[in-house]
């Protein structure tokens, strides 16, 4: 498996673990440049981007991997990761399926998210 | 509304209709070192990734484009564009739910396709 392959794949279990356990823990991997496109609500800057991801209205939610895609994004070494998968929240019942594409950038040896954006996807009529 | 998100909704737009109408001049979107990953399988190359798309087992097929999400990708004028929508194949009774990221990249005064990711999206069990 390529070496960004692995980082990616490294990248989503932390990311998801850290999601549906202590949200606000995902401070430490966004900067003051990144973007988080949430349903079409444009966010920028880690403070405004864990404010929004703190303030869903769920307490309690799951995240279960079904797709994990990567490539390179530029010469830089950038990641592009993209992620299909379902989400299951406390009140509902049934889950629903979601997409989410991020791009990380390298930062102090290590990554960053640059770019997130966010999509439940309903089932197509 | 900014210049990226106009900039990815016209990508779009032309994209699609070039996808479902006429396969082969999509070529003109893609570059030596541009990336697909279709469906898990990865390819390389303008050559590659269009006798792909025109290997693909169905010869009409239609695009509907439900989300389009974009972000500005670096500070070089990149450009992230994530779509979710609906895929209508002729012999399928049930349009498919897909979601498929692009990353175009500046080139020659327009853009082409650096990454392509698509993936069919199922319904949460």
């Amino acid at each position: 498996m390529a070496d960004f392959e692995n980082i990616a794949k490294q990248f989503v279990e932390y990311y998801y673990k850290a999601f549906d356990s202590d949200r606000a823990s995902l401070a430490a991997l966004y900067g003051q440049d990144s973007m988080l496109t949430f349903e079409a609500t444009p966010l920028q800057g880690v403070g405004n981007i864990i404010q929004k991801l703190q303030e869903l209205p769920f307490k309690e939610v799951q995240h279960q991997v079904a797709t994990l895609d990567a490539q390179p994004a530029d010469a830089q070494g950038s990641i592009l990761v993209v992620v299909s998968g379902a989400l299951l929240v406390e009140a509902e019942k049934r889950p629903m399926s979601y997409a989410q594409t991020f791009q990380l950038k390298p930062r102090d040896g290590s990554y960053y998210v640059f770019n997130d954006v966010f999509r439940l996807v309903y089932p197509a009529a």
